[in-house]
């Protein structure tokens, strides 16, 4: 049975690893539904200038192969629409008969199609509004996780089993800058490459705790000295205690300097910093900071189990709007270990708002994480993670060379 | 047969994701046909301070464990030992009865084989000196390609294809700089992450080909215009046309300012620099740029075809030694598509030399490669490479919306 009216889909912000998942969910569990999906491209954007495409007349193949595809297939934007966009997407919408929107985006996103449903509400038109959740910072309020995490976290945690043994292999001090700029979790994420006792990362800079240089550096100098290496993960949204991140402290700073580099903030400028201190007020020679990239949500070597989520997020949400008549944002919800169920929330209860890491995943000085976050995380990553294995190192006794060449 | 001698083994310079299949090969090859096999502990730092481990004592189960692990498993260095150095370590040799030597690394490893050799020669003490290729550069005379060079360019080429579907949904200019002080191999790789005609990379920066700032943010510029967007593969090691990258430049001017940042060379201080030229030389807003680290080497996804090649180099290494009593370094030779062989080089004819890329890889323009470059590489990256799918974008015809809303 056709419903009277036609879907629209579109993508916000960043994308990630499985994001097109959602949209394939939505899509083909529309299918025999209603007559038309269109997708807008690039988001907001392409909903106000009416770039719409016809998704309806995909084929089920490519579907399934752009599901499997990192990054939005439509497009994305970083753009948040006023009031009077929002004004102007509702016409479109009447326009072209939209009945039922979903929105995949993260918090901001959330709050767009919250204010969309809400206008929509207010003159009477009958439309459904879905959130379906996006992000690699895990970051949403009323979810256990969020699509789009797990296979970042998947990333970062290889890059740190990885990385490790090569920091092993030729020692010294060695930091990674991670996305997540209120969140933690990513950051976090970099645990999982830790399998040996001595094993990095020996140090965490989270968002969720004041970073103290002071106590970095000591604790850099206590890794030093009993494992003769360091390794080192921080989140791009540590601070001081003021909240304000030093990331956007420094970028301000360099923009007096007019080095013209202020759109660094979040790539390079902390590792630069973090580098600084530990070269000038360390004794220690090697050290190498790096930055992560867009791999961390485009690298194709996604979770399953992600990918899995992020599917069905776009199918529950179909049902919740199509069979329900609902409006919401759809959460994940963890019901056993491992198992979820999809359940939807108001959009109120989830626009705008930030989650950050529960304290019971952070150890009490604040720079590692429990167990609790490695039962919380372990079970995102996917299949097929790798594990890392050393020599046993038998010793061969020493000979004395004075001796026996005499 | 057990021969007369025991056998040591070490590794020089930055480890790889399959430099331990080559330990492995030793190892295993040597069994039952010597009584000992020793590995020195971070390479000839090891064997001078008689730091070594009995490989002979390890299980194969474990052993082939380790093979599968990326970086040194007995520890690495990037000390260049001294004539002095040689000497010692020839001692050393000499007092457990080392009659076979074998040393996986780069060209520097080659030279450090060849004197070893020499001077074993001079004093009439027998032993057979192999040197075994590694290197993610692939940089090695001699060599189709080098062991470490197929999964980096995996790396590189997986981060290519996420990395470009990631600038095509938010479009922009996106440098990603990766490493390859004197050759390209690895920049090039990128091309591998381009699927569509209008994928990036869009241009290709490599040390084989002066870098010209002004035709280069030109071609920048062409792409903007043709595809609203550009993505750039950058090696670390370009130059201005007088042989000297870049990086060194930057390096060294940041010396002077004493910002204390001079390691970042190779690091960060390219993209950065790359990024000031195109915010205040271009009119563009969104630049991105990133600096690829140690996943290059490290990361835990490696080629099988790199993997199996490596392997063998150990093992071939030790039949050419114990088997035909010769020195030399193990070579892969290309013997059809895609098949390869080993042979035996002599040391001098590969220590301290550099390979860079035939001018047949290379476009004319030299800012991109050649068919002939990706029939080269393909095979390398080995199975699973993911492909990327998109949309066929069926537009949905727009809808006069002041007409309709009168």
């Amino acid at each position: 049975m056709l419903d009277k009216g036609n879907v629209l889909v579109a993508f916000g912000g960043g994308p990630t690893a499985v994001i097109n998942e959602t949209l394939v969910g939505v899509v083909l569990e529309c299918r025999f539904r209603v007559r038309n999906v269109y997708g807008a491209k690039n988001g907001v954007k392409g909903i106000i200038g009416q770039e719409f495409v016809d998704l309806t007349r995909e084929t089920n193949h490519n579907l399934e192969l752009v599901a499997g595809t990192p990054s939005a297939a439509l497009g994305s934007t970083r753009m948040k629409p006023d009031a009077e966009d929002c004004e102007q997407m509702l016409r479109v919408m009447r326009a072209h008969n939209i009945r039922h929107f979903f929105y995949i985006g993260g918090n901001d996103s959330a709050e767009t199609t919250r204010i969309i449903a809400e206008s929509a509400a207010v003159i009477g038109y009958d439309l459904r509004c879905i959130h379906l959740p996006k992000t690699v910072d895990c970051d949403l309020v009323q979810n256990d996780h969020t699509p789009g995490y797990g296979s970042a976290a998947r990333y970062v945690a290889k890059y740190f089993l990885g990385g490790n043994r090569d920091n092993w292999a030729l020692p010294g001090i060695y930091i990674v800058v991670t996305m997540g700029r209120h969140a933690g979790f990513l950051a976090a994420s970099a645990a999982l490459g830790k399998q040996f006792p001595d094993d990095g990362p020996h140090i965490i800079g989270l968002p969720e705790r004041p970073f103290v240089l002071d106590r970095f550096l000591g604790q850099v100098d206590d890794a030093m000295r009993k494992y003769g290496r360091c390794v080192v993960a921080v989140s791009e949204g540590i601070h001081e205690g003021d909240g304000v991140p030093i990331t956007a402290k420094l970028a301000q700073h360099q923009e007096i300097d007019a080095h013209g580099n202020q759109q660094l903030a979040g790539t390079g400028v902390l590792g630069d910093w973090l580098f600084h201190q530990v070269k000038t007020r360390t004794s220690y020679s090697r050290v190498r900071v790096e930055t992560l990239g867009y791999g961390q949500r485009s690298y194709p070597d996604r979770s399953d189990v992600d990918a899995r989520e992020a599917r069905e997020v776009g199918e529950k949400g179909v049902q919740f709007a199509l069979g329900d008549n609902q409006n919401g944002s759809v959460t994940i919800v963890r019901t056993g270990p491992y198992t979820v169920d999809f359940g939807l929330e108001r959009l109120e209860a989830v626009a705008g708002l930030t989650r950050t890491m529960p304290p019971e995943y952070l150890t009490e000085c604040g720079t590692n994480v429990t167990d609790a976050f490695h039962i919380f995380v372990r079970p995102l990553l996917g299949s097929g993670m790798p594990h890392m294995y050393r020599l046993r190192e038998n010793p061969v006794p020493k000979i004395d060379l004075d001796r026996m060449f005499v």
